[in-house]
């Protein structure tokens, strides 16, 4: 492991998110999630599968290094639950929840549609993916920058 | 680039740290080091060229991450001066002022004479290799654990 790094940010994982520039999209998906044949479509064709994680720890891990986009807003999006486009399940309170400490201040997801989301998901760099059970737990970030004071932007 | 790690942490470079273990060996070497032919023996066959780096950038990107062992003493290794084994030339001095630095306490290097270094090197996990002038600027350090509580031992 390594000092004042995540024990989930695996060598695979953090290969991933260096190798990411500005504007990269990176899929965060739950259990369910088709990450396998949607991240051989993806610019990388990389799945890296957090087994053992739930999409809240995952979310921590990654936000813990990756910076959010600030280009553009929103800069992350969640998966619409089908028919019900305006609700926002628990697992995606939680998630936001991740996004807004990590950013140290609130930034509303988006939300996409989900077959939308494949699409948009298989112009990703990766897929990362987790065993969390609750549905709808499928997210993608898009990747900032960080200026020469070393500050995220 | 990613929050909070020295640009000169690459996916490449990353990658390796992390998937070192504790007691893994890691070499930083300089420009005149026989970095590839060393690197083909090593576990990994891994040669990492921080290209534009002196090996004091490189010591203090890596050193930022990376634990040493706190198992056995020295964890950190100088290759020595032919013929002058005791003398410890400015490139060293530097570098021992780094990990002095990064492990928060004095912990003064040990030293291998050349050809020995060269053998230790081919059973390391892999090489990190810089463009640094300086001669002698080649050393071999100890991978340390992180404890529960996220700290370095």
């Amino acid at each position: 492991m390594l000092k004042s790094l995540d024990p989930l940010l695996t060598a695979d994982l953090l290969y991933v998110l260096r190798a990411m520039g500005h504007g990269d999209d990176l899929v965060l998906a739950d259990g369910n999630f088709p990450s396998a044949s949607v991240a051989a479509r993806t610019v990388s064709g990389t799945h890296i599968h957090l087994a053992g994680a739930d999409i809240v720890q995952a979310a921590q891990a990654i936000l813990s290094v990756y910076p959010l986009d600030t280009f553009v807003e929103p800069a992350a999006h969640r998966m619409q639950v089908v028919g019900e486009p305006d609700t926002i399940p628990p697992v995606q309170q939680d998630v936001q929840r991740v996004v807004d400490a990590a950013e140290g201040r609130s930034r509303a997801m988006g939300s996409i549609e989900r077959m939308a989301f494949y699409e948009h998901a298989k112009r990703a760099y990766a897929v990362v993916s987790t065993t969390e059970r609750r549905g709808y737990g499928c997210f993608i970030f898009k990747k900032g920058i960080i200026l020469p004071d070393g500050s995220a932007a």
